[in-house]
């Protein structure tokens, strides 16, 4: 099999797209397949058996596209389905608390660090597990942030209201002693800069997007999977349901070429 | 067919329970089977033939549960999807646009109404066709008001910064100059103090939930539906993911006796 096949990445929306941004930036030869589930979004406040359902559901779909490794570029979905569809799925897998998990161990100095998700991210314990197996002795700061998704999907990423919701829910980890947080959510990298202002020097923010990409580099190359040097890569997007408005927040705020969208039917996948 | 079958109420999840506690307190003798599509909720960002396709599923399975009506408690399924429903469905179907339009024009003294909901609500034009019929002359102001229903099912109903929300969202509406406010998703009656107290007593609040009800009524008399009197009522909730947090909020807010609940599969529905 061909190493041009693209990379998928799916998402339960179009919050990935921070992930798909950073694997632009890192590997610009490559090819990326882009799958959003906009027909059952959000994945955050679902049951772990739906979230799974819906994960394998896409990451088939993904595989039915000819692609040669998947991201899992949803905080839930990873959370919830990775250790199933690591079983399952014919190529590579590589989610984003992992590679987010290492990036905070070798960042915090005290041994103490926060983590922000959705509640099926935080409620599944996959951030604590990945934390202790690194270091069992971590000291960890959780806290479910369910109003960060929608504020980023109205718009609202520098806005007064906002940094009030951000300092409602960081207060309590803040004065826990975190001195490194964990971006649960591939949404929030869209918020850095309200983050990082909430937060001030003292916390370093943990990007899973930025993380997953490295990850995403580092399995190509030891599967030597990455695509010929010298070949062009691009970005497809499909999508489950049309895209909302927020499609424009991000492609406005990640500066990403996104092109035309193709739609896909959840139930009725396109013929391969 | 017996005139003791429930009444069958659907929404894109929990928040239909505000229409469910009108028919309780309005008609306490009938039996109320509720079906909440947790595993795809929300609808109000997702497009008008999605929405379609999922109101279209979710009523076939209350009519396979033998009930006598259905009401759609969901504004984005009742504004996108309720004439197609009205025509294929073999039972009479009850939603919640017209009752709320009819009671906004009733209650209105300068014919200036405001409608709040979500994007798919706001973006059919389903209320201002509603309203338009009612009275051709009336002058309509609406705003799509995304972050409401998440603000709600946080459980932030009596919070500084929902109050500073509902601010911002309504400023336009009443310097435009509504004195009537039609609460165009079933989730909002859960914030009627806060939106009271933001609009002050000049703004009358039209709650699609209770009109809703006053509209079931009218439907079961004028089709000889009513339950015998001496019957004793009951509720019964079904959900196609298992309840999240939320429940609670409703439960408690509302008063609601909700007892155990149901899970059904939104792709095989129970037999019957």
């Amino acid at each position: 099999m061909s190493n041009s096949r693209p990379i998928g990445v799916f998402d339960s929306g179009i919050g990935g797209l921070t992930v798909v941004k950073a694997l632009r930036d890192l590997l610009p030869n490559e090819k990326i397949f882009y799958l959003g589930d906009t027909a059952r979004v959000p994945y955050g406040g679902k049951s772990a058996s739906t979230v799974e359902r819906y994960s394998l559901e896409m990451t088939d779909m993904l595989v039915d596209e000819g692609v040669k490794t998947i991201v899992i570029a949803c905080n839930s979905a990873s959370a919830v389905a990775l250790p199933k569809l690591e079983k399952t799925l014919s190529v590579p897998v590589v989610g984003v608390i992992k590679p987010g998990a290492q990036a905070a161990v070798a960042a915090t100095h005290n041994r103490h660090i926060g983590i922000i998700g959705t509640r099926a991210t935080i409620k599944s314990g996959a951030y604590e597990k990945a934390l202790r197996e690194l270091d069992p002795k971590i000291d960890i700061s959780t806290r479910t942030c369910p109003l960060l998704v929608p504020f980023i999907e109205e718009g609202w990423l520098e806005d007064d209201l906002t940094d009030q919701i951000i300092a409602r829910y960081l207060e309590p980890l803040v004065r826990e002693g975190v001195d490194t947080l964990v971006l649960g959510c591939t949404h929030y990298p869209l918020l850095i800069d309200a983050l990082s202002r909430a937060l001030g020097e003292k916390v370093k923010l943990v990007d899973s997007a930025r993380n997953c990409a490295t990850a995403v580099q580092e399995l190509l190359d030891r599967e030597q999977l990455r695509t010929p040097s010298g070949t062009s890569g691009g970005l497809e997007v499909a999508l489950t349901d049309l895209p909302d408005s927020f499609l424009h927040v991000a492609r406005d705020a990640l500066h990403l070429d996104i092109g035309e969208v193709h739609l896909r039917d959840v139930l009725h996948p396109a013929p391969h």
